[in-house]
C-alpha cells in the first residue's frame, strides 16, 4: 500500500498528456456540426473512469450523453456525487488564440486552450484523484457516482429529467463539482453562491427583403434601429436593470456576507487594468465584488444585422438580432424574467417591425449552506494543500444543476475549484495554471480522505 | 441611311445578350478581392464604346479606372456629356438571391442580376443608343462624352479629382444620367432631387478581449450595450433625427414641388403591401414621398457584436461595430455632418468603453433646375416613347458626383431613368424590365436627336 499523494507526484506527466487527449477533442456541445466530437469525448472518459477502476457507462439524452461512473465499495462510508462537465464553449472568434483552441499549449506555467478551465481540466482532476486512491490503496474512502454531461454550456436541458430517471443511482450525502475559481492565485477558495441565467434571442423582422437605403430610408422602419432602441431600453442611466418587475425576488444579501466580501483582497484599479478598461461599470450603490456576486445583471452576447462586410454597403436591412441574458440572483427565476422581459420588449418595441423573443436557456441561482462537517472537509483540504484558510467567495457564473441537485438529491454541494482570475472562461485563450492542475488533484486526493471520514446519512 | 429606332428593333436580342455578357463580370467595387474583375468590366465596356465608333481608353486612377470615351464629328452642335458607373452594389446575403447575382436570368418579363437597374442595364442603354446612331446614319446629332466610374458604390473618390484634371476634354452643354427610376410601370419620370449621403462606422471597443458573462457581468460596461445606447440616442421619439443641429442646414422645399409631389398616384395601402410591412414608420409631419425625397433621414446599415452563431454563447464581447448612415438633403454636406455626428457620439457614448467613429463616404444632396430647353428635350423624348408626359420624381438615393459636376462643367444635369419600384436596388434579387431596356434605348435614341436641335454653347 503506498500514499495516493505519492502517486499522484509520480504520474503526474501521464496525467497531464492524459488531459491534452482529451482537450484536443473539439467536445462544443452547441454547434451541431460537434455533435460527434462531443459523443467521443464522453467516450473517452468513460473509458479513462474504466481505467480508473470504476465501473462507467453513458446514459443516451435527447442530444448529448451522459457519462455515469460507479465505486461502491465502501458500504459504510459517505456517497460523494461528483458532478462535471466533458462539454465546452464555441472558440470564436478564432483568430484571436494565440494558439489553436483545442491543441493544447504551455506558456509561462498555463496550459492554454478551450476547456481547461471549464471544466475539462478541473473534471480530470477529480478522474485522477480518484485513480491515486485506488492505485495506491486499491479502494476509496468513500462511495462515489461521477456523473459529467455534455450539455453544461447549452443549459443542461437534459440533466433534470436525467435526475429524474435515476434518483435511485444518485443517492448521495454531497455533491462536489470542481467547475469554479479561486479568488486569486494562493488564495485558496470555497464557493458561497451562483448566479442564475436567463438567455433569449431577439429577433426583429422589417419589410420582405433588405432595401436599398435611398430609395426607402426614411419611409420604412430599420430593423437595425429598432433593435438598438429595444436594447438601450434594458438600462436605466445608473446601471440597473430597466425590466418593470426586475428586481421584486431580488433578496437583499445578509449583512455578514457582505461584510466577508468587503474583506477580500479586491483592488478596483488593479482589476480595471487587468481588464484593459479606462473605467468600470455597473449598477450604482454595488462594489465591484457585489456587482458580480449578488446583483443580477443583463448584458448583449451577440448583435448582427446588415451589412458586416468590408467598405460601405447602402442596405436597408430587414433583420435584426440580438443575444441578450440576464445572470439571476436568489430568488429570481428563469420563468418570471422571461414573462417580464418579454412584456417590456412587446411594449417598447417601435411600429412597423415584427419582435420575437426567444428563450435559449435559463438555470436559476444558487446559495450555499457555508456551515457544516462537509465544508469543513473541504477547507481543511484546501488549507492542507495551499498552506491558507480557505476564503469564501461568490460566482458570477451560472451552473444550474447546483440547485436542482440539492433540491432533488437532498445533499449539500461543495464548489471547490482551481481556475484562477483571468483564465478566459468562454474567451480566447483559455488556460489553467500547470501548477494547480496538480495540486487540484492533491485537493480533492486529501478531500475524499476527508469527506471519509464522515458518518454516512 | 435607315432610322436608328429601326436598327434597335433589329439588332434588339444582340444588345441583350451583350448585356448580359456585361452583368456577369463581378465588379463589386468595395471588394478588394474583386479589383481584378472590376478592371476587366472597364476594358470589356471600352471595346463595346469603340465597336460602336466612339474612341475610347481607361484613365486610371488610384483604385478603379474611369472609362472615358468621345464622339466630337459635330462641331456646330451641342457636347452631351453622359456619365454612369460599371461597379456594383455587393451581393450579400447570397442565400436570398433567386438565381446566382451574376448570371442574368430572366423570370416574367424582368431581367434579374446584379447591376441590372443600378448602373450597367441603364449605362448600356447609351452605349446602344449612340451605336444605334453610328450604325443607322453614320453620325451623332450631338457631340458625345461618354464616362463611366468604377467607383460609384464606394462614394466615387477619384472623380472629382479626375474631373479637375480631364476639365478640357469634359466641355459640355448638358449631362445625362440614366441611374434612377420612373415612379411607376407607364409614367415616365425626370429626376428632380438626389439625397446626399454621409456613412459611417462606430467601433465601440471595452476590454483587452471577450469575457465571461457570468465571471464579469455587471462590472464591466459591454460594447453591445453601449453601441445599442448609442445607435438609439439617433433618433427621438417622433421619427427625427436626434443629432444636435442636424436640420439647421434643411431648405424647406417650395410649395410648387411640395403640390406637384402630392398629384403623384402614391398610395401608403399598396407601398406598405408591397414592402410586407405592418405600418411605414418616419418623421412625423411629412409624406411617406416627402420622407423619401425631401427630408433627410439616419439608418442602421449593419450591426456586429459578440456570438452570432447557434445557440447560446454566454460571452460579454469586447467590440461592437455600427455601420450607420444618413441621407442628406439641400443644403446638407457631409462634413458638417460628420462634425455633429461625432461631436454627438462623444457625447452620449457610457463610461468604460472607447467610441471611435469613421467616415466611409459621403456626397452632397442635389436640387434640379426644373425649365429649359435641356429639360422639354428629355420630357418629349420620353413622352414620344411612353406616349405620357412624364412626371416630375425626387430620388431618395445619393449620385454625389451630379451636383460635383453641374458645379465644376457648368452644365445642367438630366437625370433619365428606367428601373421601376421594388427592383431591389443594393438588395438580392435587383432587376430590370425587359421591355424597358428597350424603351430605354429607344427613348436615349430620341433624347440625342432633341439635344442635337438645341444650340451648343
Amino acid at each position: 500500500m503506498s500514499d495516493p499523494l505519492t502517486f499522484v507526484g509520480s504520474q503526474i506527466d501521464r496525467f497531464r498528456a492524459e488531459l491534452d487527449e482529451f482537450l484536443r477533442i473539439p467536445s462544443v456541445s452547441a454547434k451541431s456540426e460537434h455533435d460527434a466530437d462531443t459523443r467521443r469525448a464522453a467516450e473517452w472518459l468513460s473509458g479513462r473512469l474504466e481505467a480508473a477502476g470504476l465501473s462507467s457507462r453513458l446514459i443516451e439524452t435527447p442530444w448529448h450523453p451522459i457519462v455515469l461512473a460507479e465505486w461502491r465499495g465502501a458500504p459504510a462510508a459517505p456517497t460523494v456525487l461528483i458532478y462535471g462537465h466533458y462539454d465546452v464553449q464555441p472558440v470564436e472568434p478564432l483568430d484571436e488564440w494565440e494558439s489553436p483552441p483545442f491543441e493544447p499549449t504551455v506558456r509561462d506555467g498555463r496550459l492554454y486552450g478551450r476547456g481547461t478551465a471549464d471544466d475539462k481540466g478541473q473534471l480530470y482532476m477529480h478522474v485522477k484523484a480518484l485513480e491515486a486512491h485506488l492505485a495506491a490503496r486499491g479502494s476509496l474512502p468513500v462511495n462515489v457516482v461521477l456523473v459529467a454531461e455534455g450539455e453544461e454550456e447549452v443549459g443542461s436541458p437534459s440533466f433534470a429529467p436525467f435526475l429524474d430517471a435515476h434518483r435511485a443511482s444518485l443517492d448521495c450525502d454531497v455533491v462536489v463539482i470542481s467547475d469554479t475559481g479561486m479568488f486569486a492565485e494562493g488564495v485558496p477558495s470555497l464557493g458561497f453562491s451562483l448566479r442564475g441565467l436567463a438567455y433569449f434571442e431577439i429577433h426583429v423582422t422589417g419589410a420582405k427583403s433588405d432595401l436599398h437605403s435611398g430609395e426607402y430610408g426614411g419611409a420604412v422602419a430599420n430593423p437595425g434601429n429598432a433593435l438598438a432602441k429595444i436594447v438601450a431600453s434594458l438600462h436605466t442611466a445608473d446601471g440597473k436593470v430597466a425590466v418593470p418587475g426586475f428586481y421584486d425576488d431580488v433578496l437583499d444579501w445578509d449583512e455578514e456576507t457582505r461584510a466577508q466580501i468587503r474583506t477580500l483582497p479586491h483592488d478596483d484599479g488593479a482589476y480595471r487594468a487587468e481588464l484593459g478598461v479606462g473605467a468600470l461599470a455597473g449598477e450604482k450603490g454595488y462594489s465591484t465584488l457585489e456587482r458580480l456576486w449578488v446583483r443580477p445583471t443583463c448584458d448583449v452576447n451577440g448583435l448582427l444585422s446588415g451589412y458586416t462586410g468590408e467598405g460601405a454597403k447602402t442596405v436597408l436591412p430587414n433583420r435584426a438580432m440580438a443575444k441578450v441574458s440576464f445572470r439571476l440572483v436568489p430568488d429570481q427565476t428563469p420563468a418570471k424574467v422571461r414573462e417580464l422581459f418579454e412584456k417590456h420588449v412587446a411594449r417598447v418595441a417601435p411600429e412597423g417591425v415584427r419582435v420575437e423573443v426567444k428563450e435559449l436557456h435559463g438555470g436559476r441561482p444558487w446559495r450555499a449552506k457555508i456551515e457544516g462537517a462537509a465544508f469543513e472537509a473541504a477547507a481543511q483540504a484546501l488549507e492542507d494543500t495551499f498552506g491558507k484558510r480557505p476564503v469564501l467567495m461568490g460566482g458570477g457564473g451560472s451552473i444550474p444543476i447546483v440547485p436542482e441537485m440539492e433540491e432533488r438529491l437532498g445533499a449539500t454541494a461543495l464548489l471547490v475549484g482551481f481556475s484562477l482570475p483571468g483564465c478566459n472562461l468562454h474567451a480566447p485563450n483559455e488556460w489553467l495554471s500547470v501548477a494547480y492542475y496538480r495540486k487540484g488533484i492533491e485537493t480533492l486526493v486529501r478531500l475524499y480522505d476527508n469527506l471519509g471520514g464522515l458518518s454516512a446519512s
